[in-house]
């Protein structure tokens, strides 16, 4: 068997953004480099290609589908801007296979990248034989042995399905469903309060689909909180409906091949029902580490989470094995706390980290075991991805499979720096943020050393089509001190994403509100409503924001 | 006749951005304030209200105008996205209707804050009597005396006509009537290369006017020179007749109400001619201070540019007298040529200050009268308007005026700073920057001394609707020394205002190219690309960006 064995200076498991960026860069540094990637179907049988969660189910389809529901506010903004246009149904199959065929032209291109740099790839499942050993098998049943000096784990996750409620296997899809339909899902209901449940919420209504969105508790749990309620309350004002509090307990089909899903109203505990083409689930996603025989390496998981559990180096509990993006987390440097919910509004929990935890000891809240109160049949253990923790983000990934493979050729010794990773969700209204959130601030630096400057604003396009702009909002987190240090920054309205990459630097080099006022906008934009914030919250003047 | 005077602690001449601004602030810190404000109207009658070119006849009708413009891309996008919408007409008088009414209402707005904060407004035309008194002249022909401890005068600009060009006062019009035309201006001969021109012959080119731009010599003269010509790139390969080298002789009225312009061709001499609805002069500004009467109070003009001289404490040879905004340039610190055609592609100059300035020090080029090859006939004199030097721009005179009232109440010493102040053209494809140009860098630092990187990228909502890209570019300019000091950002492509804010806060802080790189993006989005710049024009490597 040794024989057939194949060698290689570095063997990547998982064809996703960190995997390829690390693949590729050690390639380019002259190291031999084979990469392992295998697309296991959805449980609804959706399959794609090389390029992992980001090209496939991911950032990009998101992206443009996001884009193509703006384009139908665009439509109905033009006949104010002079347009002789009608407003325009939507064919959900023209988009997915615009989409669809742009991601597949970005599955070939990552296979052409590969072949140029001369990546060994193979589309084989692969697993543990032993901590040297990594069995690949084909779709054939084919099987390769390979062995590598590093090996880096870099398989990510996979939507999470809620097992325990009826039905929900059975007729529920997810987002690595969603994408690649081919028809459009109708009257859809998605459960979840991640980002993802928003952003694929409002692409939904924004193309004029029923679209209704179900919230347990509370939306967007890692981000600030005055923010996240501002992007669910800008979503209920423009057509998504907004259940909150309230959780599915079964999924039926219907004769007539719709769904009707049953579900309780956490607060009155009353049972509710409705119909619906499409329910999908966006409940959070689950590291990809079943098939990989992690106990035969002897790589050490974190029971709770299921992730790969590594060191500031990325390296796993076995010295020449590594992790790096969704499938992994760090040891001792995250807070990851387990939930119990006390009441549908209110939570306790304690932090799965054993005793390091910064952002606990920061916030004084190093709570030992559950609450008293707590409801233990609602048990739920949740990975909590604090901004200035470990984001799963495409970005974060591929800066860390790059530094790595830099680290394993000996050309540099620089880490991964996971603070201050900035990030957007593509909700209609667009929300980005870099650095900490209001109650992050306040929880390490206590409030009576935080000052929050913050201001409403009217994007100027909004005016002539009369838009709302009640959720245009701006705050910025810094500290009281002069010259008072920025530590976080919150953007919500159009193209946040591209208003919060250029603060993201800004930010990373030390960034102050007193040079944050002093540098000149560029009018008329929303970019510059950040420099021109002088209101704070302890003045409790009105933020909203007047005239040119 | 003294019994009759008004007397203030401020008296701001001009109710535009800077005016404004600094007449507030005071107001705030204080002060006794008034504004006076007349709007002589243009050579064809146009008149607006309180606010300053900015409000009325620039930054604002003029976003509105791109706005409705980019719409017309966007209803283009639309069926590849899946809406089922047919390409429309554009009507002008809807559009202008909206513009025009959004423009009034900022006028309003402006009156209502001068009132709240109990500033004083005059609609008078102002002339000083002596250095410490100022006749206000309304409409009606009523005279005012007011005398104040501090004169601020923010006239701003207006356009220049080609008063040596027959027919150009009589039948041509400038951007100060194009926003306030109620019907469209047809088939329209844009002539000049300033952002003024090139932003308005770009959206009259997508409401789908047929529009000509002609330009003399060099588009964008103060901008990098390759960014320039990416812009004009686009243009031409985007709709917009590009005439390089001409310029206009004659203007004369058809019977049919259309215009005859005849130009030539100063590379062959050949001249030509075409048929215009509209001809729009956009060659250039001049400082509104004709009526001031100056010599009266002894406030020192530089002859050539007409402009105000101050200091860096914005004020005139006369002790209490300031100027700020676009009426005001700062002695010796300033690059301001004189520029003598040797050929219409190359061109000679003698910088007018007088031997201080700056740029000129840095390049070693402290050249002493016209070159012996120039042409006197053709002789120009232009301001430069370096990135670098001060710029006219709305956000920069705010903030002057907001800091020179603080200083007179005594609440700062500090000053103005006009380094690396960023700003976009509105052209259909979007120019932001901030901070050098290349040619500047050089020019400053010497080309060993200077790293250049740079990318070619495709915006991913340009894929599905197969929009050319060819000119989406993004340059770094940086010092070559580790850690590579960012010198200035150049960016071309869409909601670069948006993207270039934020970057300019990294570079007021002092950015690094190595922080740069270390930050992380945003993905998807356009300005990730700024983090992903990796290639060196010094590497010779391909900029051409590939892949997700």
């Amino acid at each position: 068997m040794d024989a057939g064995r194949q060698c290689y200076d570095l063997l990547v498991i998982g064809g996703g953004s960190g995997g390829l960026a690390c693949a590729k860069e050690a390639a380019q540094l002259g190291k031999k480099v084979a990469v392992l990637d295998y697309v296991e179907p959805s449980p609804r049988g959706t399959r794609w290609g090389l390029g992992g969660t980001c090209v496939n189910v991911g950032c990009i389809p998101k992206k443009l589908m996001h884009q193509a529901a703006l384009l139908g506010g665009m439509i109905r903004d033009a006949p104010h801007y002079g347009w002789r246009v009608a407003q325009a149904p939507h064919d959900w199959a023209t988009m997915a296979d615009a989409v669809q065929n742009h991601v597949k032209s970005l599955n070939w291109g990552h296979r052409v990248q590969l072949q140029d740099r001369k990546v060994k790839y193979l589309n084989v499942k692969a697993s543990f034989v032993d901590a040297h050993t990594v069995c690949g098998v084909s779709k054939g049943g084919e099987e390769t042995l390979l062995s590598a000096e590093h090996i880096v784990i870099a398989t990510g996750g996979r939507p999470r399905y809620p097992t325990h409620i009826e039905g929900a296997l059975e007729y529920g899809i997810t987002s690595d469903d969603l994408f690649w339909l081919k028809e459009s899902p109708g009257k859809t209901l998605v459960v979840g309060a991640s980002y993802v449940a928003l952003e694929c919420a409002g692409f939904l209504t924004g193309l004029g689909l029923d679209t209704t969105v179900m919230i347990r508790s509370v939306p967007l749990r890692a981000f600030d909180q005055q923010m996240a309620s501002l992007v669910t309350e800008h979503m209920a004002g423009h057509g998504t409906r907004v259940l909150r509090g309230c959780a599915p307990e079964r999924v039926e089909k219907l004769p007539g091949q719709q769904l009707r899903v049953t579900w309780v109203d956490l607060a009155s505990d009353r049972k509710d029902a409705g119909t619906f083409d499409t329910v999908l689930w966006a409940i959070g996603r689950v590291p990809e580490t079943a098939s990989l025989n992690l106990e035969k390496a002897g790589v050490r998981t974190n029971p709770v989470t299921g992730k790969i559990l590594v060191d500031a180096q990325e390296a796993t509990s076995i010295r020449h094995i590594y992790a790096i993006g969704d499938v992994a987390e760090t040891v001792g440097r995250q807070h990851f706390p387990l939930l119990w919910e006390v009441s549908p509004q209110s939570q306790a929990g304690v932090c799965g980290d054993t005793g390091l935890c910064h952002l606990c000891s920061w916030a004084g809240r190093l709570e030992q075991g559950p609450p008293r109160n707590a409801v233990p049949s609602r048990l739920s253990s949740a990975w909590r991805a604090e901004p200035a923790g470990r984001p799963e983000l495409t970005p974060t990934a591929i800066m860390a499979g790059r530094l790595l493979a830099q680290r394993l050729s000996g050309r540099t010794s620089d880490l991964m720096d996971y603070s201050s990773v900035p990030t957007t969700v593509f909700t209609p209204l667009e929300y980005g943020c870099v650095g900490l959130s209001e109650e992050a601030a306040v929880a390490r630096h206590g409030e009576e050393h935080v000052e929050v400057y913050h201001a409403f604003y009217k994007p100027l396009e909004f005016t002539v089509p009369q838009r709302d702009a009640s959720q245009c909002y701006i705050k910025m987190v810094c500290l009281r001190e002069p010259p008072q240090l920025v530590l976080g920054l919150h953007f919500l309205g159009p193209n946040a994403g591209e208003v919060t990459q250029g603060f993201a630097l800004g930010i990373k080099c030390g960034a102050s509100f007193q040079q944050v006022i002093r540098t000149v906008g560029i009018h008329p934009t929303c970019a510059e409503e950040v420099a021109k914030l002088r209101i704070s919250k302890r003045s409790g003047l009105d933020p909203t924001v007047t005239g040119c």
